[in-house]
């Protein structure tokens, strides 16, 4: 069965290395020996990471044979980006109905703290 | 080994009938049968996916023990949304220089175009 776009980048970005990878990859292209060394991981593992964010279009490396270096491709994550800005008004919705409940949460006790201190005046 | 909020999130979204769910649920709650209604599933099968997206905090579900509606979180696309924003320069940079390329190339059309037409008034 083949695995349509969208499942497949999300898989790939499914897994902290690949993304401290990508993130590595976002400041400038780099060799398969370079992006293996701040992980505690043979290269073959990382090749295997290499090779899934690859499939999923997130990553292109280079022809030269001697130095392949890899360079990141954002356009699959424009696609997410795009797939999850039709959510937006959800959790923004959710943000807006948590700040009208803290309003009224700070009017009534700006309320109360008033009648408190007419209170006090009146003892 | 605890898998980090990011990556339950993106192996939730790793799947077209999951997101299909979210895209119903984004326009209200719905139970399970209701859910269920437009996948060739069974109840078992759509259950097991919305076990996946419960567990990443994806989807809430009611109480009610005769009715437990399912409602969407989209706490979880915000950080994903927020995640991605980090690569929204790349592929814009990619969008500009592709638009700078498709500039030099309708100047150059034009250009020839020009030379040609002189080329005719000349003959």
């Amino acid at each position: 069965m083949a695995v349509d776009t969208l499942s497949a980048t999300f898989a790939a970005l499914a897994d902290p290395t690949r993304r401290a990878i990508l993130a590595r990859l976002a400041s400038g292209e780099r060799s398969v020996t370079e992006l293996a060394e701040p992980f505690d991981m043979s290269l073959p593992a990382v090749s295997k990471h290499l090779g899934v964010l690859e499939r999923a279009g997130l990553i292109a490396r280079g022809r030269d044979a001697q130095w392949r270096p890899c360079r990141i491709d954002a356009g699959p994550l424009k696609e997410v980006s795009e797939w999850t800005e039709r959510y937006r008004h959800i959790w923004e919705a959710r943000f807006d109905r948590l700040e009208t409940y803290l309003q009224a949460l700070k009017r009534k006790k700006h309320k109360e703290r008033g009648h408190g201190s007419r209170q006090q005046r009146r003892q």
